[in-house]
């Protein structure tokens, strides 16, 4: 085990090659940068395999029997954890849940030796959340050579299993990312979701990608190669395929000065049936949960039936039950 | 998915027909109103046979395998909460705990837009424990029709699961309910498990059930039709086959202006081995825990051959393993 | 059930004896007194079984299936509760962790009222952990015939299953226990993990063990029979062929007169790769986590090659799987 070191920044580069072992097999996912198209094609065909037809009970398996994955979320999360918890058990995996007390963790070294521990106990598969960017490519650097890390969410830098599943959910409506204009409206800039959405489209070679929020909200465009950067909804949804509503921190809207209260917001960035009449015929919208319904989305929009909410959830324990198998296959046979 | 309503108010009519499906099957329990004498019959028969014999391990199966069971408390729980983990993991199901802050929910729509969330993950039960009246009903209406919802407490309005268990405690131990004095002692007023005793008892025929409260936790008679209410413990235990005390609020106590203390409290309205002489021979003693002792009830008399208060938590897990399977049957085959 | 008496204060030869049902198997786990060298060199046997060999999966089984075991923690924890969540579900059994509000519990009547509870539910094994001595026996005194209770961690009083992870970690290292000279470092005095180690290296017949500390921190020698009592590191590590360095809080350092902060600590009493060179060539590290890196042990000692720190951890896991299969044994057949 090497000496542990400070806690370092992101290294985007790193990360991305970090994610395959020397067999080239995805080991990790922390980041949707550096997974070709093959391969982010690859597990959203087995994912789709994890979904049943309508009416139907879920589907199961047993091909992580014997597997203990651990979900160390040191960031609250309802809905993702028990997305993973879900996926982790109807494929066999022994599940636990890790309460993780961050205000008991102050440097890099207690992450590792929260890690270390839990390693030697035998936990295969860590699923991490952070607030902080670049723990769990830190966590992956410093692991032993059977331990796997998925990345549940980090900061405002990557949430990757939700990239997966809007990639899915987009997939399952619309032939060919080629010919697709997708818009993403709200926080790009402080939002997770946004960067790893970006980075699947992009490999997947998506038409148009459109990025609009209010001016303090805009994120950087070396931050989003490729993308266009608006700032007017209008222009942005006009014509689009799918959009897809941020959810925003309501005390965001109220540091805006352009924006003062969230009528305004609304008025200048939610999507509404209104609004969405500038958009292609079937256009469907997305958000990625939990919602602020009348702020940045109509909530009838949310219900109706361009809305593919409900199926993004349900696409997300289908992309990490095939992400589980997919990265549990370095482990064997060693 | 139906636009979503503002919360509304119970209405117990709506809730007790809500329960059935269209084959007229038990598909939710969210009360005991509305459950016939052989439908509550049936489910104590199957709970039966989930009770081992004494010394015997626990009996187990595995109708549930595949099925996923969410307990989804916004209320904090650990008896009641255990008691659904254990009922449902003895059957093979698959049990997620959601810790849920309460915090978080203001309005009506996001508890149905994490119950449609958890729906989406294709989540099978719900078990829902709320302070608000309403809540399970609100739920049950507003959920896709695979979905089930178990009620496990709700205000002060219903614990059904609490009353099934009642009735199969004095059933084991009482040949007809038609034969049968009940006395229930204490908070009356604002108790959910008098409530829920009281229906079942109700449609079971009961001889004659007596409540028996101090004047300020006396409840109205419209709320227990059929009900004698009284004032005097001694009236009230007299010949009583069966005398059920409840868990009374310390803060309660403090704001009686007739009964000033603790003390003053188990003088008049305390269950005791003394005040017992006047009940039936072989009268049996219960309370749904968990206890004040020397408040509601005398210590030794909660530990002595007439309490059934430990059977009453053996016999709560059977029956809901018993309405676990029973509204799990309502999805099959869709 | 019996009439419940106040709590009562720790009777170490009543608690070891109660140890044993009356065919003399070992039915709980509250202290390594009372158990014989044989009935320890059996269960560090049994442990090795579940050991995997490097790069291997963990070695499961299926000899717990059909029972439940309840952790119940009055005192937070992650790595054993997570480690005994691991070894009850690797051998099959259902684990249900019991969120307990030590503030509702002011009275001896409410644990008991609690495992009561739990208890009816069948729950077969508790794994206790409380602030308070006592509490492990206590509630061994008052349970029905088929519950074991194996204690995690007891006040300043008792940690025995990491005292049988010590020793299991040191007899894989070292040929015999009466050769061996073993230091252990620190807060002796506040420290279940070092009475549990001494315990069990007294038993197993350990050459020498030395206590070494700061004279505020130092232990009674009655506590200690037959350890010598040091307060001069170097005097403490000559020639050890074990050292077990202990965690501190960082509150008693600062109330330490003589040793006004960390860095004089380290400076005093850390164990350091320049200490250990007093120490046996082939002398091994411990510490049982978690650490503070920099205070009790230098960083990089703690992650070479002396260190088994994580091979501890490792096989606490094991000792606890070989434990919980060793008490589920006396309730076979009842």
């Amino acid at each position: 085990m090497p000496v542990i070191e400070l806690f370092e920044t992101n290294n985007p580069v790193d990360d991305a090659d970090l994610q395959f072992d020397a067999n080239g097999r995805l080991r990790h996912l922390l980041t949707l940068r550096g997974l070709k198209r093959e391969q982010i094609t690859a597990l959203l065909d087995r994912a789709e395999t994890f979904l049943s037809p309508p009416g139907q009970n879920a589907v199961r398996s047993n091909t992580l029997h014997g597997v203990t994955v651990g979900n160390l979320f040191f960031e609250p999360s309802t809905r993702t954890r028990a997305s993973f918890e879900i996926a982790a058990k109807r494929l066999g995996a022994d599940l636990i849940n890790l309460d993780v007390n961050t205000s008991s963790r102050k440097k890099g070294e207690s992450i590792l030796d929260t890690i270390y521990t839990l390693q030697a106990m035998q936990v295969d598969v860590f699923v991490v959340r952070d607030a902080s960017a670049g723990v769990p490519a830190y966590i992956a650097r410093n692991i032993n050579n059977r331990v796997m890390i998925l990345n549940a969410g980090e900061a405002d830098v990557s949430h990757p299993t939700q990239g997966l599943l809007d990639l899915l959910t987009i997939r399952r409506h619309k032939d060919n990312f080629e010919d697709l204009t997708v818009a993403i409206v709200g926080d790009v800039a402080h939002s997770r979701v946004a960067r790893s959405a970006s980075e699947g489209l992009m490999t997947m070679g998506v038409g148009e990608l459109r990025l609009i929020s209010p001016d303090a909200l805009a994120p950087e465009q070396d931050d989003f190669p490729g993308a266009k950067i608006l700032h007017n909804l209008n222009d942005g949804l006009r014509g689009a395929d799918v959009v897809m509503a941020l959810r925003i921190q309501r005390e965001r809207i109220d540091s805006l000065d352009e924006i003062p209260g969230m009528d305004e917001y609304f008025a200048n960035f939610g999507i509404s049936h209104e609004r969405m009449k500038l958009a292609a015929p079937a256009a469907i919208v997305m958000h990625p949960g939990p919602m602020n319904r009348g702020i940045e989305i109509e909530s009838s929009l949310a219900d109706g039936p361009s809305s593919v909410i409900v199926e993004q959830v349900t696409n997300g324990v289908a992309v990490r039950m095939a992400l589980l198998e997919e990265v549990v296959k370095t482990m064997e046979k060693k």
